[in-house]
């Protein structure tokens, strides 16, 4: 048994209108859900949701779901458009969004790899941006 | 501008066999990257990976990547194949892994969502599987 896909990924932010504005503003995600305190769901794709929650109130519990959060620097990447990794560093210049580092991944067991632009969220979490493959099929 | 999907997703575990050993064999994605004391990538689908990574050991940096490592009860969410719900239980079941909480979602503005079962990975991360729809389109 394997599940079909990964519905739900999440990261932690202590600022949630932060949180809020840098993945829809600068990320592009389409907001569909928002709790006050606790949450923002955006759309990734017809599969995938991105959950921003706020780690200091999921801990103490819910009365539908079970308490997780976690604290520090979190870590997630996108995958980008084939052919949008220039358009992705002028935007994101354009957003005055620093970037961290960009990494130009080595060929690996005959794999061919792309490359990532890596930056960081409001709530300091490495956001990558990836171009082509990275891990092996 | 938006990406196109959720490429890699972390969750952090503090022992990685004890990690790698849930991944592939009770929830069955296989390992397709093993770095011993650092990290395990798992192949979800053709699009997502799921990476595995010892905080402590993230947080020192990387001579590639950028530091990150997060700590406490982090939050993912698989999708099942609709029908597999009580399949999935019985695993769960076999495996010996307690199963935390069911829910059944209710109707949201109009959207008929399914339901979850709620189980920990060895490293106490909120681990999900989702029968049909949560999230609104």
């Amino acid at each position: 048994m394997q599940p079909v896909a990964i519905h739900e990924t999440v990261l932690y932010c202590e600022d949630l209108p932060d949180a809020e504005r840098f993945y829809r503003d600068v990320i592009g995600l389409r907001l569909v859900s928002s709790v006050e305190e606790r949450s923002r769901a955006f759309r990734v794709s017809a599969t995938q949701v991105l959950l921003i929650f706020l780690a200091s109130i999921t801990r103490l519990g819910h009365h539908i779901a079970p308490a997780h959060g976690a604290t520090g620097e979190g870590h997630i990447a996108f995958t980008i458009e084939a052919g949008s990794y220039d358009t992705w560093k002028a935007h994101l210049a354009r957003a005055g969004v620093d970037i961290e580092k960009e990494v130009g991944w080595e060929p690996l067991d005959g794999l061919v790899r792309g490359r990532s632009i890596y930056i960081r969220d409001p709530g300091r979490n490495s956001v990558e941006f990836i171009e082509g493959a990275v891990w092996p099929a």
